[in-house]
């Protein structure tokens, strides 16, 4: 369900990580986070991102891989298109009808 | 900030909103929501996607009209193309080194 995803994306914390991991992916201690922010919260933000299929991570000895999944935004982008095509589609037909009266 | 419209679109009964609303203006009465949400949950809703510049309300007579506006998703498209080009740009990087090794 896309409005989970739109959920994930929905704070500032969480959208500077996947801004960061579009650039490539990062050990989750090097995520560009607020310097006042614990490991664990970190690991939450990270854990929500993974929920929303958004990112997944592995862990390679002692660190944890954090990295956006190929088709992260793709359900986003298509419902986001879907939307405003209705939209565009509606008010090219009201400047017709404007143009025609 | 985006994230607030991330934020207001996370949320199955304000993205089936958005999802009427894009298929044109509503009475907040007649939106589709679930039949046990009372009125004033509903224009709950609703103030939060107008809070994130996502939907207009305009009040004639005694009904709430509410419809898209026309701007409403383009900050939402534009952050997820963006993200989405950085993060394509990098794959196609990372195919390029491999088929060079």
């Amino acid at each position: 369900m896309v409005h989970r995803q739109f959920a994930a994306l929905g704070d500032a914390t969480r959208l500077a990580i996947v801004e960061q991991l579009a650039r490539g992916p990062s050990p989750v201690g090097d995520l560009a986070v607020p310097t006042a922010m614990s490991l664990p919260a970190v690991l939450k933000h990270v854990r929500v991102l993974e929920e929303a299929e958004l990112v997944t991570t592995v862990k390679r000895g002692r660190v944890r891989e954090c990295r956006l999944r190929e088709d992260a935004l793709v359900a986003v982008a298509e419902w986001t298109a879907r939307q405003q095509a209705l939209w565009s589609a509606r008010l090219d037909a009201l400047g017709l009808l404007l143009e025609e009266s």
